[in-house]
This record gives structure tokens, sequence and C-alpha cells, in this order.
């Protein structure tokens, strides 16, 4: 029965011997991890030896969508794309949406594990169950818009949905991202994998929609969601029309937009450059994910100047602070254009733009110099030095290598003092949000499994003043503990695991979102899941991650912060006089264990971990 | 019984009252015209009052595919874009390759009349016989490639088909060009004709192959066509492996490969950077029109350096001349950046590196100042200037939208004698051979009704030293009419009617041109036509060309040559010391226009008309 909703197949391709081998979607696995990052998490915790090259070829490269992808539920064309980071060393795993993650299950499967090196440059055709391995020798080099085209040509349909490494990936730079359409898995260098594996793209094409287990019930549980996103009064009204970028006014007035390598957060007055008018100014179209009646996707286009031309889908908000504020740039043109290249080369766009960021604080101090800059004046605003900067990155050319190896190896190399200002948690560098002014951020940038990731247990409550689970001060210690288990259990469970859009999880279900997922996921597979054991999916993938990572030699340590929001308060804005001391940190994570039921060092409890049904290795 | 290779319809779309209305190709028409050019010069012909502006809305934009596009015949897959010209105010063809004319022909149309204009920015879809007018407002200011995909994905299907403006053609600037995947209807403004009408893009999907009249004699012409290509020492041997810049070498050999705006030709040894083997370098992929075995289209990519990640369908030889030996560049790199952005634009490469080159060599001898092309260093070789000259081209910037006139009209602005260094003939800027050292490519240049185009009459027997239909030396004056009209007539015809493409015609069937096309079309369609009659098809176009020009005010003073090739001769190379002098050009044209039956003005006689079959206006 649970087969519903499930492709129910799994898909091993080895690229070193060429095999491909159908495994099955047992019930046990989806009752515990329900799919895409729970299935992903699961076997890479199961099947790669702690202390193995994120570059070797034993590393698994996995691409796991949800039990509703492909149903015609709203929001559900997502996928999770994980293996060890080559950036951080943890676990690896981002997500996804657009069309590809639909294809692949209409295609027949529900995850694709990737293990192995082809022998030359190799790209995969899966069409409705038929998997071929093809040559990749004439798409090497090529940006990713381009590989997509020709494969398209190649294979005789433009229908197939690609997902595909560009320039960078194949040079596996550590912060390479793998980019489907205009979509990215983006963060913790994904893309290097796929290059170090040899293998420069996917390409699926499906025809088969997956069966539903109760017709009736899936009716009315899509019905109800979408009373609930209609009568969200977030997602039409305003997320709908301006996306990701709506909160950059908003966190400009929290004082909490992060500016010029944290250096001036609350200082400058970006808004006008980068804010809602401004970005809507730009907006020419909108895309949709598969089955997405929102669209929140902007696209937005140059129309005149230097620049003129260049089109984005985005910047989201995220690459607005990466390529903008956090490099001191308010053209928003210039973010446009470096988010198209950032998405050409395949380069994750936050951390090339704190790199970057990273880089101009330390040219401005004097750490280091035009010599090492290769003649470029690589200061904070200068928009043509930051998208120069984006090529040699990708490209690996002089400083550009150093720094797309992230801020913590690239600090290391250079030393004098620079790992104070390597905006990075676990090497991962840090989303837009200063922390400093939202805790329960902060300390989950400080405890995700993959790193300063805000899409492991963003905190609304803090930016939008949403009471649920309870009323929330957004400076305030105590309780953070408690509200980030409950923001990463919920939202490893619904957007990770079920594969559900996270601004459905925000904007429409906040409350009731394990119920919502219940609902649906039963009705499609026939499974019978509650709420509560629904929560507890999201809550044993964030063990199992946690296990991995302690295997990989992470520990309490590691939960913490870059010292400059331990040490500098914010100077100006909203948010003036606020840090994280140490003091702070420690009682954050100390009720975050407790309530993770783990033991100071954060590690999990054989009590905790037996109540979750989870053996150790 | 004609009918078989036919689609039989013309769809005429008015954009101005939003009607579609369907005309039938009827046996007369196909008899005396063929199908292509021949129809859509007719209809240009019958249909536009003399003195129209070629930007008013009743300027026709005609689309027509031959008789044998889609039948399965090689190198079928082309067709003809004509309308006034806004650049000459001539008659205005160019044919363009790829899918977009298959997709066409199976979709139901051997001809797409488009005229008036659309109250808002639209653009057409066609889906086997299904005609709708839909919003473009989102799509404007997109580049070809972002035009194309978000056509796609707004239709749902990704194999449609689209031909389609950038923004230069948005801008109307008369220089833009239509462009279909990265193929394109470069020459004579006709984007801005497309862009004047307000319509974006033309997206076509079919799936009905035409009829043929006979299968076994088709069977046996296409056999015999396959034959020829196949015995051709040029086609696969070379053509295939190396496409059109495989005559960098040959022409930079003959002194004829034009220079820094024809001012330095058999000077500068520009083979290094741009020549056969620098392009074979950059080769990474082929790509295949519809039907086409041959696939002469190198994809070429620049891995490294400033460019890095830049990908072009091409340089095709013509392009690596405009925007490399015409403005000085021998960095290959950068003529493929040039390459990709004029497509992107949407602006003829040929004319603009023309363009560019002019105003290069007015800088350089002080007639433009800085301060009059806004701070760029305009000079040859400097190829940073050369790209931002292509964006202020499109974008009508300062001297970029003077440029984007034409050079004549550029010339008649600056003043000062700038008109001596306009290299055009009739408002159209010159290709690639220095025809001072080739006198039929000089004639034709001269006389085609396009003005200067290589590719009305081109004659591949003073480059490849083919002696069909005669032997030829290249210097000689003599016998240039007569040949130039042979060439001109059966180019018209096969290529030019019967859409095979030109390489076809000079690489493997130049001595029965006539002979195969009246094979194949007669077994597809069901026609009688020998090879005399085809050939007088050539003819007849040519004819109704030179008429439809004459009403626009042309006369024999227009068939001749900028100054600098009647004045100065050759400076050094193979071809030292040639020039076609006043003389040498009136001997040529008294010649040709006897062969023509035109009188001494060039105008054509009732007797010859009447043995066409041709009635004037």
């Amino acid at each position: 029965m649970y087969r519903g909703g499930y492709a129910g197949k799994i898909l091993r391709i080895d690229l070193t011997d060429k095999s491909v081998k159908e495994e099955k979607v047992t019930e046990a696995l989806a009752r515990q991890y329900l799919g895409g990052a729970g299935f992903a998490i699961k076997y890479l915790y199961d099947e790669l030896k702690p202390g193995t090259s994120a570059l070797d070829p034993a590393n698994r490269l996995i691409f796991a969508v949800g039990p509703l992808t492909a149903t015609g539920v709203a929001c559900s064309s997502r996928m999770a794309v994980a293996a060890k980071s080559p950036l951080t060393g943890a676990m690896g795993m981002a997500l996804a949406g657009g069309h590809f993650p639909a294809e692949l299950k209409m295609a027949g499967y529900d995850m694709l594990i990737i293990q192995g090196r082809a022998e030359k440059p190799t790209y995969i055709s899966i069409k409705d169950g038929e998997v071929k391995f093809r040559s990749a020798e004439k798409l090497m080099g090529m940006m990713t818009t381009d590989t997509q085209l020709f494969i398209k040509e190649e294979l005789g349909d433009h229908n197939f949905r690609i997902a595909c490494i560009g320039p960078a990936g194949e040079r596996v730079v550590p912060m390479a991202c793998i980019v489907n359409e205009r979509r990215a898995a983006g963060r913790k260098g994904l893309g290097a994998v796929m290059g170090s594996k040899n293998l420069k793209a996917i390409a699926v094409r499906g025809h088969h929609r997956p069966a539903i287990a109760d017709a009736e019930a899936f009716r009315k549980a899509r019905q109800a969601m979408n009373k609930a996103m209609k009568d969200s009064p977030v997602l039409y009204p305003a997320f709908a029309k301006s996306g990701t970028p709506m909160v950059v006014d908003a966190t400009s007035e929290m004082g909490i937009l992060s500016i010029r390598n944290w250096s001036a957060t609350g200082e400058i007055d970006m808004v006008g450059g980068l804010g809602d008018a401004a970005q809507a100014k730009a907006i020419v179209n909108r895309q949709h994910c598969h089955d997405c009646p929102v669209g929140c996707s902007q696209v937005k286009l140059v129309t005149s100047g230097p620049y003129a031309g260049y089109l984005s889908e985005g910047p989201e908000f995220e690459t607005t602070y990466s390529l903008g504020s956090q490099v001191g740039v308010d053209y928003l043109p210039a973010v446009i254009v470096g988010d198209r290249l950032c998405d050409e080369y395949g380069i994750d766009s936050i951390s090339a733009g704190v790199a970057i960021g990273f880089a101009m604080e330390l040219y401005e101090k004097g750490i280091i110099t035009r010599k090492d800059t290769d003649g470029l004046e690589l200061k904070f605003g200068n928009h043509q030095a930051m998208i120069e900067m984006l090529r040699r990155i990708a490209y690996r050319e002089g400083l550009g290598d150093l720094l797309g190896q992230g801020t913590r190896k690239a600090a290391a190399k250079i030393g004098q003092g620079s790992a104070d200002f390597a905006m990075q948690i676990k090497g991962l560098e840090l989303p837009a949000y200063d922390v400093r002014g939202a805790k329960a951020h902060g300390l989950n940038y400080a405890t995700s499994y993959t790193g300063a990731d805000h899409n492991r247990g963003y905190a609304f409550q803090e930016i939008f003043d949403i009471p649920i689970p309870e009323k929330v001060d957004r400076n305030a210690i105590k309780g953070k503990g408690r509200l980030t288990k409950w923001n990463q259990d919920v939202r490893a469970v619904t957007c990770d695991c079920a594969t559900m859009c996270a601004f459905l999880l925000d904007m429409a279900v906040p409350a009731v979102a394990c119920q919502n997922t219940a609902d649906l996921v039963n009705a499609a597979t026939g499974l019978d899941l509650t709420d509560k054991e629904v929560e507890k999916i999201g809550e044993r993938l964030n063990n199992v991650a946690r296990l991995f990572n302690i295997g990989e030699g992470f520990t309490r340590k590691d939960d913490s912060f870059p010292k400059r929001l331990m040490t500098e308060a914010i100077k100006a804005g909203a948010s003036k006089g606020q840090l994280i001391s140490q003091a702070d940190l420690d009682a954050m994570l100390d009720e975050y264990y407790a309530e993770r039921g783990w033991d100071r060092t954060g590690t999990p409890t054989p009590a905790r971990l037996k109540a979750l049904g989870i053996k150790s290795r």
C-alpha cells in the first residue's frame, strides 16, 4: 500500500564500471525517513566510511525526491541533493526546485545514488526507466544554459529536464553547485562532487505520475492545503509578487541585513538600491516550479547601461545579500549579472559572495594587496571587481582559486589573523541574516548539520513576528534551544523529506505543518503516520546527520560563530548593541542539546537514539 | 499533383487586426517561382507600393521555405526571410537554416506573410495549423537565447522552434537580425522590420512531413545527390570538419582576406590568430540543421582567459572577417564573444563589424575623436572596444546608434569625407572577400539586388579554381558579366527558391545544380521542370527583384563600389596591385546587362520580361 506516492524505486549508478541497479523503497525506509533528504542521509550514513574524502569515488552523490513529488500537490517538485561536502567535510545536503524533481519521479525514481568515477566525461540520460551513459566530451567547458541546450538537441527532445555542472564543477571548485534549468542545489559544493565523478549532467524525461493510495482523502488534503495557501496573508499577496527579496526591506529595518562582510550591519542603508522597489522595477517575468501555483521566482532583466541584456531568475534575497550588501554593492544590475554568472559557471552565489566580501575586507585592511589580486582593486562596492572575481573562482585563477576553497581554508592559508574575518561556520559561509539580532537564526546556523545554513531551521518567528509555536523575542537567549529544535525538526521532515517548498511551511501552514504533511502523505502513499510521527522523522534525520558529522570529527566546538559575532556588537540601526557572547552561545547550546537528548558534548545519547530507532554505526 | 512537396498553404497574418487567413500555393506560382525567395519576392513585388517605408506597417515580413523542406532531402531545412530592407531601402532577403524552417513546413505552411503592426508586444505560436497571438510583454528586452527558453516554458513544450528578435530588433536598429536557435537571417535589417511590427517571436511546432508525389523517382534523386555529396572532395573531408572558416587560410594566401576596413588587405598575416588551426582548436561540438548529414556548424568555446565560458555556434568565416580581420583583431576568443553577442542582441555580425571597422578608421584618422566615442579608445585591434561597440549598436547608445544605421547613413551624418571609408554598396556592408582580387565576386557585390551580398552569386570558381561552367581567371574583367549572371541565377533558384544549402551547390553539385534541383523537385512535387526551366526561375527572380529596386529609385549608379576599391590598389600579398577601376566596372556592367537582356541603364527590357513571363507593375 505505502507505495502509492512513491515511484518505489531507487536507481544506483556506478560510474566506475557503468553498472546500473534498481533497488526498492521498503516500507520500513519510508516509515522511518519518508523520502528526500531522509532517504539520502540515511544511505550516506550507512554506506560512507567515516573519513572518506568528499572527492573520493566512494562518496555518494544522491538525488532524492519526496513521496508527494509529481502527485500534483502544490510546491512538491523539490529534491534533496546530498553527499559528503568537499567544502565543509560534513554532511552536504542542498535542496532544489524547478521541473527536474518531478520529471525524475515521472521517469520512475525516488532516488538516484551515484557512486564511483567515470573514466571519461560522461552524462546520463534516464527516460521512463531507460538509463544510458553518454559521452560528455563535447560538453566540457560549457556554461550551464548551453550545456542543457546542447544535451536537449543531442537527445532529440527538448523536453528533457537536466541537472548539470558548469566550468566550476568540472574544475572541482569546492563551492561549485548543481544547476537544473535556472534553479540550483547551490550550497556545500555538491557540484564539485559531481565534477569529481566526471559527471557533467543527468537528463531525465518521464511520463508516469505516481499512483495515489486514497484518492478521496488526497483530494481533501490538497483542498485543505490549497485553502491555507489562499488564506495566507503573505503567500499570494506579497510573496508571489516579490519573491524572497521581499525581506530586504524588512531585515534592513530590523537592522539585521548583513553589510560589508558583516562589518557594517545597520550602518548603511542599501534599501534604495537593493530593496523591494528596486527589485520590483527589474522584474519582467515570473517562473513556476512544476505543479506550483505560486511562482515566486521573479525574473529580472537589465535593460540599459553597461550590463544591459543580462537576465537572471533572481536574484533571490540571499544573493541580494551575498553579491550585494555583503560586498558593499547596491547597484542591482551588477547583482543580476553576478547571479546569472554564478548559475552559468555553476558556483554557489552565497559562498562566492561571502568569500569575495572576505577578500575585500582583507584588501581594505592591507592583509592582501594588489599583488595578491593580480591588479584588481578589490574594494567594497567595486562591482566590476566582484564580477571578475566570480570568474576567477570558477576558473580557479589566482586569488580566485583560494577563495573557491571557502573562507575557512582561504583564511588558514593567508594567515595574519584573517580567520577573524572569515564569516563561516563548519566551513560554510554565512547567509544574510545578521544573527546577532536574531538569536534563533544564530543557534540554527551554529548547530545545522550542514554548517551555517538558513534552510535547516529558518526562524520565521523572528522575522515575521509569528507566535508559532510560541511568541518569540528575537534578542532573547532563553527558549531558543527549544525553538531551534522545533524549527529544525519540522523543516527537516516537511521540506527536506516530504520535499515540500519551505515557503509553504513558513507562509501557509506553519502551525499545522506536520499534520498537513501527514494528511497528504498518508492519502498519497497509504501510510498512516500521525503528526507526531512525522515530526519524529525530522528529529531522526537531524540525529543521523549529527552522527555522520561526529564520525567526521565534528564536536561541540564546531557549533560556534566567527569571532566577530561574539565580540563586536552591531554598531547602528535597530539591532544596535546586539551580539552573541560566548556565554550566550553556551547557554543556548546547553538548552538545545538538552532538548535534543544529546549530552553536553553534543553527542546523541543511546537512550535518545533508541527512542528514535536509530542504530549507530 | 504539384502539391506533394509543398505544404500547399500560405498563412497571412495581419498584426493590426489580429486576423489570420490561409491562401493557396497555386500551381502557376510554383511553376514560376518554385518556393522560398521566389514566392517571397513575387509577393513583395505585387503587394508593396513603391516608396513605402520599410518600417511602415504595410511592409510585409515573409518567411518562406522550399518545396523540398522537411521532405527528408539533405540540406533543405532552409528558409528565405524577406521584406523591404530598412538598411538599404532595396529588396531585403536573407536565408537561414536550422530547425525552424522544417518545423514551419511540418506545422503546415510554405510561407508566412506578416503585415500590419501589433498594438502591444506580441508573439505568435503556430502548432499544426493552429495559430495564436500571445502577449510578449514579459519577453521584451530579453536576449535571443533567453527569449526562446521562456517561450518554450510558457508554451509547455520545449520542442517548439522559435524565430525571434533581440534587444536590437525591439529598438528597430536597421542592422538587427532574426535569430532561430543559434542561426540567423542575418543581413539587411529584417529584425528591425519585425521589431517595427511589435513582433518579438514566432514559435512553430508541426508533426506532418509533406507528401511525396513519386516515391521511387524521389528515392533515386536523393540517392544521386547523396552520392555526389559523398564523392565531393571537399564536403565531408574538409567542410564538415572546419565549416566556413576553412577559407580563412585560402583567402589569406590569395591576398583577398579584407583587413582593417579594407585598408590593409594582404599586409597583415592574421592566419595565426584566426586561421584554420586556431579555429580547429576552439571547436568543442558540431551542430546539424534539420535533415542535414554534414553538420558544418562548428561550436567554439573559450576555455580560459578573460572571456572564458563564452560559446558560439561559429564564428563563421564572414564573422571571422567582420569581428576579426576587419577590425584588426586576431584574438579568436574575442571574435567568439562578439559572435555570441551579435546573436544574443540580434544584430548582423557582418554589418556591425564593418561599421565598427569604419569607425576605427575614422578614429585613427582623427575624423572622430574620443569625445565622439564617449571615451572609448576605438583603435584597430582593440577587442574590448569592439565588444563594447556591439552593445552600443544594439542599445542605440551614442556613436553606436549612428553606426547601427549602417555606414552609408553614418558617413552622410559624419561628413568630412568619411563616405570614402564606408565599405558598403546600396547601403549594405561588404562581406569578407576583397573583390579587387576576385572580380566576379566584385561584380556580384555590385549587382546583387540586396546590396553587397556574397550569398546572391558567390563565385566559387574564383576561390576554389573550379572550371564550372568554365575556367576563370579571378583578375580578368572579360567574361565576368556572363559568369555572374550564371552564378546569380543558379544560386537564386537552387538555394533561394528550392532552399537547398549553398554549400551543397558549391561543393557537391556545381555542374548539375539545376538538374539536381529539377530531379528532386519534380519527384517530390509532381511538377515536370527541365533544368533549363529551373535556371529560368532563378533568372525570373533576379528580374523581379530588379524591378522592385527600380521602383525604389535604384539605378546603374548604385551598381558600384566604395571609392577605395576603385582608386587604391591592394598594397601587398598575392593580389598586390589589383583594383577595379571605373572603366573595369563599366565594362563588366555592360557585359552583365547585355547578358541579362537589360538596357544600358540596367533596366530589364520588355522583351526579356515577356520571355520570362513577368508582368511589370
